[in-house]
């Protein structure tokens, strides 16, 4: 089942910091050859330096462009690959927000991506060749992504080892902020209240213990990214934050009212969503075949992945299939075989005529 | 400068929980001789098992009593170790939330104090003799708490590795709202607005990352605590609430205004103060003697060791000097030197004399 675009082919990496070094490193180690541009001289020559890239530039014969530069340069990086790459070639991106480059963007070359995947560590020297192995690897294709496009850059994604999920990119906008900006700010908001209460009380600071300190790590990190995405994803986040406020609210007027048995059971509930929260690739035992009869119209491979991805159904392979005999082809999903039967009924709901067989 | 109480004696652990357990097992290692008491027979066999104990029951001899029950068992236990203890020997007590018990327990031989120290592990099979090692150990003394019950409880925590800070009560309270007892509601929050988005978009899971893994790992803890924590220490952990959700509308108002640059300043300054933030034991290099004149009146100790715990200053040692020749004695403080002539200023503006000498 290993498709073309898995062999490695060529690539090029614009902005060699933390993930675009990355992808050079885990490319080049599956074989790939990669050329890097990064704005920065120093940084694009550290690049070569470190072999995260084999030379710099562009190089026009490119398979596959990884954008990898801060938020607020995406765009502008994306449209000027487009313009000098060939019509077989595609481009993703690797921002955290993906609604308003999917608006700006009109090219079926162009998948939006973003991996769950970072370091502590900034910057180019935090590059390693596994950093995506075992994350969550989002793509949000949309009914103008070309369904070959799609496959490719999924076939590389899971070739570094991520696991891909598709959705929607303002539903993908949606749910990071609530897992990832809002629970930033949070940090940040956090930290500033026991600064302003430190500055009265020196001791406060001496009296954070791991609880503190695990809810406010983030808030360590480097800011550079933050306002771009903030500003980006602005009504996710002030929806997010809105959300979050009334579950303060909630849990105040329990301890307003000492309701013991009430903040007794809400906390075991965050304790048992905790506990289960998943940790790093979810191994599936078995996998299945998901068989789907595809019309040959634009969006169809975007509804047909992002339905698998809002379940949480990540694409451990997916084959575009084209039929001479009738209009349209097949799409073959392989998915977790414990979540076959149930996106195959979601996808006959919604008139897909599928078939399901358990893979050996 | 090693005082009598500093010598092994006899302590009875009253609860052997994580906290208890951890508390039997050091003074052991150090050569006391540790009687343990719990409500639950298995838990309290189980503690002569491990060795957190010596022998089972009470000891009427024993010098100090730790109480480490659930919050809301403390104030009985206390009394009662009170009740059948004699006159020398001291109570103190792990609670989380102590001004209402300083409030309730009228006795000069009980120091409340509250290790600032856990694990992630539940109970007593969690417990392990280094647990207090380099960590904060926050003691409240009051105007009736005995200055020679404080002196032994102090250098008992010192013997256990911890530094010792004294605060007065209802200023623990408010700060472990700010670091602690917030942090932890947040942190319930947002797993419990996670949960509810992941009912309709199960896939919202598979996003959240390291960041949300650390902000919420304290909500998978046993909330066994919480509400007794809750419900004691309301006032406080209102006033923080509130508080932080100032700030949280601070931080709203910037993202809905796309305020980049006021964004950026916020976040890097959260990150200096995140990244400042003091971990585990703070060396001294040198350490100097304060000296205070102390007139033999109640709350002096309590008056003088709170005002350097909110400075952030930990006891390193402490001796009481009752003078023969005048009313009342001399209180040697030993802290860090680097600490010592700003702490000294402010007891003589408060009317004490203090003389300061550094330590070879």
């Amino acid at each position: 089942m290993t498709l073309p675009a898995a062999v490695p082919g060529r690539a090029v990496v614009v902005g060699t910091g933390l993930i675009g070094g990355s992808v050079g490193l885990s490319l080049r180690s599956l074989g790939w050859k990669v050329s890097g541009i990064d704005r920065d001289p120093a940084r694009e020559a550290r690049a070569l330096e470190v072999g995260a890239v084999d030379v710099l530039g562009r190089d026009a014969g490119a398979d596959l462009v990884v954008v990898a530069t801060p938020l607020g340069a995406v765009e502008g990086a994306v449209r000027e690959a487009l313009s000098w790459l060939g019509s077989e070639a595609v481009v993703t991106d690797v921002a955290g927000v993906k609604a308003p480059l999917a608006r700006a963007i009109d090219d079926p070359r162009y998948v939006g991506g973003h991996p769950m995947a970072g370091s502590e560590a900034d910057g180019l020297e935090g590059a390693v060749a596994g950093l995506f192995t075992g994350a969550t690897w989002v793509l949000t294709p949309t009914e103008r992504t070309a369904p070959e496009a799609f496959a490719r850059v999924r076939d590389v994604c899971a070739a570094l080892g991520s696991e891909v999920v598709a959705l929607p990119p303002e539903r993908h906008d949606e749910l990071v902020a609530v897992v990832s900006h809002v629970p930033h700010l949070v940090a940040a908001a956090l930290v500033r209240q026991a600064a302003a209460a430190a500055a009265e009380q020196p001791v406060l600071m001496r009296l954070a213990a791991g609880g503190f300190r695990d809810m406010t790590r983030i808030a360590a990190g480097h800011p550079g990214i933050w306002p771009d995405v903030c500003a980006a994803n602005a009504p996710a986040i002030l929806a997010a934050l809105d959300d979050l406020e009334g579950q303060l609210a909630e849990l105040r007027s329990l301890v307003a009212a000492a309701d013991r048995g009430r903040l007794f059971d809400v906390l075991a509930a965050a304790r048992r969503t905790r506990r289960h929260l998943p940790t790093g690739a979810r191994l599936a035992e078995h996998l299945a075949e998901l068989r789907v009869v595809v019309p040959d119209e634009p969006g169809v491979l975007a509804a047909v992945t992002t339905c698998a991805g809002e379940r949480g159904v990540n694409l451990f392979d997916l084959e575009i299939a084209h039929s001479a005999e009738r209009d349209g082809g097949l799409l073959l999903l392989v998915v977790d075989a414990r979540a076959a039967t149930d996106l195959a009924e979601v996808l006959r709901a919604r008139g897909f005529r599928v078939t399901v067989e358990d893979l050996p």
